[in-house]
């Protein structure tokens, strides 16, 4: 198995692999060789690559396991280390651009199957990496009609055997779905934050009054800047309806404040309580 | 000293003046005879009214922990109650209707200090109270000119005492930076889970693909409804200022991923990563 990018998803993903025996040799591919490095030491790959050139041929298995954008830029890169029948995923977190593409670059002799395993955190890097990331989460799988049934099979059963609950989806809907549960909380984390280090109200730091409420809500503003543009740039269409929605639903809340409809706010205020109860 | 409203805050504040020796006996009131009854169990009060007018004369000190419209609404219910002299105070997270109200609404013999400690969570209720609640956090304390110095003083000195930091603040003040920090984050909680409930996305049950970052983000719409359509009402101003700089941003964001503006959107991104991290 070959995992390039060594981080928190692709890591976890090796390090449980291993665990379970699942796999022989695992190579590694990046660019910071200090991760990669701190990787080997605490075994997640046997060896490490800085060039897809320098990578070995006859290579059966593929994750991809990069920022989206890299994904898609450095995919076909592998392919010359793959031998004949080798299978190609990913774990990114946007899939039908990334699907298209990959089907469009990969030759005919690899297949490709989409996937994203929805876990992770703040954290990132090798060192975060865990082998029970997986355990108990969605992953979801999104073949098309072009994806090899074999190959759709050995990637469902690898995400099940490392305790994931594997679903299967159309590209598609995966990418609205995440862009209203994933990225557009990330949009609106980065935008609250930015609000309050723009406000100025007297010149007091209002960085200093922030308290639990205020924290919890913006934690994911510390998210990777160049992951979640790509995010948004890959998955815009969907995120840009999702924005759109919150936008309105915003206005309709702010004329309910000002025109002082106590009725209506403790209504919708009570139905999101309830709601929020809800999510497992 | 006389708690109306036993739940976390009067509840804790409470607790933590018991403990520290500050208080003489300590009467609660309040509408829910259970939860007075769990207070009275827990030692956090001696005894408990359920009415105004069954409150003993005497007491040097009130506390109104209501709700904020229950502070304006029921805060002179008490002035039978209180002796001459009688300091008075509140814990609610609006401060210039309540201090406008109060200094309107309550006899020259007793004395008004508007206060919000900057504590709390989404639990509620005197089974939740804690003495060490305040320990290290800001109690804002909003005086006016009409405001009593040695009542002002004695407040100052009971939150200092149960381990707060206190800080003189305008009401108006407070209430601007309160609308950035705290309400609007809840009312984009709220918002939140509203978007996502109301969201058709072929039938799938979004909240079922809700992780991490989704349930960070809305945690504080757990908060109790009418609480915060109260808070809403009566710093309505200054929640809707804030709500339209958000919305303009988003508004901005939404228009940079519509045109691909990868460059913006990074950058933007990183400036929230930063002011995050600078948040204590």
């Amino acid at each position: 198995m070959l995992v390039a990018g060594v981080g928190l998803i692709g890591g976890s993903l090796a390090l449980a692999a291993r665990e379970r025996g699942l796999v022989g040799e695992v190579l590694g591919f990046g660019r910071g060789e200090e991760n990669l490095e701190l990787a080997r030491r605490k075994g997640i790959i046997d060896r490490y690559f800085l060039r897809p050139e320098q990578i070995p041929g006859g290579v059966d298995l593929l994750i991809l396991a990069l920022p989206v954008r890299a994904i898609i830029e450095l995919g076909s890169s592998f392919v010359p280390a793959l031998g004949p029948g080798g299978v190609v995923s990913d774990v990114g977190s946007v899939k039908r651009k990334i699907v298209e593409e990959m089907e469009r670059l990969l030759p005919s002799s690899v297949s490709f199957v989409g996937a994203h395993p929805i876990a992770g955190g703040e954290e990132w890097g090798s060192g975060a990496a865990s082998g029970d990331l997986f355990a108990g989460k969605r992953c979801i799988l999104t073949p098309t009609e072009k994806t090899d049934k074999k190959a759709l099979e050995r990637i469902s059963s690898l995400w099940r055997e490392v305790g994931a609950r594997v679903e299967i989806m159309e590209p598609g809907l995966h990418d609205r779905i995440l862009a209203i549960v994933s990225h557009l909380p990330h949009v609106l984390a980065y935008g609250l934050v930015n609000v309050l280090g723009r406000s100025a109200v007297d010149s007091v730091d209002l960085k200093e009054y922030c308290a639990g409420g205020f924290k919890d809500l913006t934690r994911i503003a510390s998210s990777r800047p160049e992951l979640w543009r790509d995010i948004c740039l890959l998955n815009g269409e969907a995120i840009a309806d999702s924005l759109e929605c919150y936008i309105g639903y915003l206005g309709i809340l702010r004329r309910w404040i000002v025109e002082g409809r106590g009725d209506l706010l403790e209504e919708e205020f009570a139905r999101a309580n309830e709601t929020r109860r809800q999510i497992p």
